[in-house]
């Protein structure tokens, strides 16, 4: 079991390390494939400003190319070897990330304009197609690393199969907007799509680029799923409880947007009298006008939406713990993915 | 070199078998990774009605697929074991399609609403998203048939560096809707990359998959990136002077939306006088208006941008002619792609 004390509400430390290796391994990758529209790819990565110039802004957390890394790590691999495969993981993260911020018509990621806000929608959908693309060429480098093609070829078909889930699960995302009678059971369905199965196969990679071990790649797969419900309840609810200068986008969009998060699907069903009728009526429009997002709050907050959901977060906590224990790695081994998942849990951004 | 008398209007026969047999595969794709987003693919394909229901409708002339098939053919290879990447080849050449629809704000294509029209610019991206992984679960389809994994991952290098090329040729594309100065040299570098790539990549793979020469392999590598090249000219003069009932999407999009194909470069650039400041004119405006589309049309058939495109296109034709001779096949094994060389140059779709 996971100790809370060991909770963090800051960024673990291995985590810096980590993404400077990765980012490194990015760079690289974009600049041995140089296309006319890089200028958007290293915008949006927090790599230069809009007009080119050379720039540095933290553009996320890295969580899953950290977690492929980590896992890697635990089993005893190499991750020097892994690299590639976390850069892949990295690129399709942020491939979906540009094309969700044109669906989601988001104006701003990480406090700065969305790519689509600068260059327009058609180009930003080009540039997400371009990221997908080198989520391919870094996954082949895994050939130069001494991975063998099997492996290699393994690994695109894992990703590629994780990458389809996402898809499904963004239309799914999109789709409940326009329902009131989303359950919990399909909400919990579509976040294992659009984002436990792309975190699962982060750690999946990882530990299977490290060792030959299936049972110990399967735990860890299965730790990264049950983390990446963790994460995105964790994700929903600070979407509504969440303070913009930590999340870096607006708070309220979710709500405004009629996303059918944790909150709000148990929202709707467990309202009672004229709490249910009003909520209701507020996600029957096709917007709900910013006057109205306060109202929404309160009743979510009120119906103990916010518990639930955190609690229901800790319980995916909880599963992932015990796929850890599981494992049977040495305490120091796990320790530092216990560490990130209780930060993952207990994060404020 | 061609004969002209071999010269054809309508599809070869052999694009008629080629095709059932990449749509199957296709069909078994589709069903092998079932998703909720499935209907939008279906559709696209011309498998089924926008609601659902089995339909049966033309989707496109499958020239990329049949060339694979084809070059695979000519080197004396098994197409059964080249299936897979024919229809890879498919797919990426569809879900550009579907997101290219959207850039390109058009409503119709083979004289079916889009898929945006009817399910809106969101989930259409997460569609052609969707598409486009299934390419890659396609790909790997090659194993099951036999092909050894060092050439399964060459296949899916060079797949994917086409896509790459075929992202930066979109974004070059659109880039060059607001410009006035595109030179003749810009546009065929870009059409090189939007176009020629993926139809070059479609010759490499079926000739690459079918025999160890690599010399005929790149001869008719080069073949198809000329025949690419004729081809997106066609399209272009296709796109002012061809028929709505035959091309299938309105006629004077292209100037409407102020494309840079080659008949408007050349005008562009060779009009003098008052047809060059009234041109100059037209394109400076965001979109050009329907009643302005005749005046355009006139200028440039007057300025002989007609004959121009439709010359360099067959300068790229006969080219690609001789490539076909490089390869020293016996006549015979070269006919078919003869044939199909002659149909794309000469086709009024």
């Amino acid at each position: 079991m996971l100790s809370h004390s060991s909770a963090k509400h800051t960024l673990p430390e291995f985590f810096i390390s980590h993404r400077e290796a990765v980012q490194a391994e990015l760079k690289e990758i974009v600049n041995d494939n140089p296309s006319a529209l890089d200028n958007m790819l290293r915008y949006h990565m927090g790599w230069q400003d809009e007009h080119g110039h050379p720039h540095h802004r933290e553009s996320g957390k890295f969580v899953r190319s950290t977690l492929c890394l980590l896992s890697c790590q635990a089993v005893g691999g190499d991750i020097s070897q892994t690299l590639p495969a976390a850069a892949a993981l990295e690129l399709i993260h942020n491939f979906s990330l540009i094309h969700d911020d044109i669906e989601d018509a988001s104006f701003e990621r990480h406090q700065q304009p969305t790519v689509w806000k600068l260059w327009g929608q058609p180009q930003a959908i080009n540039a997400g197609d371009a990221m997908f693309t080198l989520a391919y060429l870094a996954l082949l480098r895994l050939r130069k690393k001494g991975i063998a093609d099997e492996k290699v070829i393994h690994s695109i078909n894992i990703l590629t199969k994780a990458c389809a889930e996402l898809c499904e699960g963004q239309y799914l995302d999109i789709d409940f907007e326009s329902h009131l009678d989303v359950t919990i059971s399909g909400y919990l369905g579509m976040i294992r799509k659009k984002t436990a199965a792309l975190i699962a196969t982060s750690s999946y990679l990882g530990a299977y680029l490290g060792t030959e071990d299936k049972e110990l790649v399967n735990s860890l797969s299965r730790f990264g799923e049950k983390l990446g419900m963790a994460y995105q309840i964790r994700d929903d609810v600070l979407g509504i409880w969440g303070k913009k200068e930590n999340v870096g986008k607006p708070v309220g969009d979710d709500i405004s947007q009629r996303k059918k998060t944790l909150p709000v699907v148990y929202g709707l069903e467990n309202s009672t009298g004229k709490h249910k009728e009003r909520l209701k009526k507020l996600y029957s429009q096709k917007h709900i006008q910013n006057e109205d997002i306060t109202e929404v709050v309160a009743i979510l907050e009120q119906v103990g939406a916010r518990d639930y959901a955190q609690d229901l977060s800790e319980q995916y906590y909880q599963q992932a713990s015990a796929q850890l224990d599981a494992t049977m790695l040495g305490s120091s081994r796990q320790a530092p993915l216990r560490e990130t998942a209780s930060f993952l849990l207990e994060r404020d951004y």
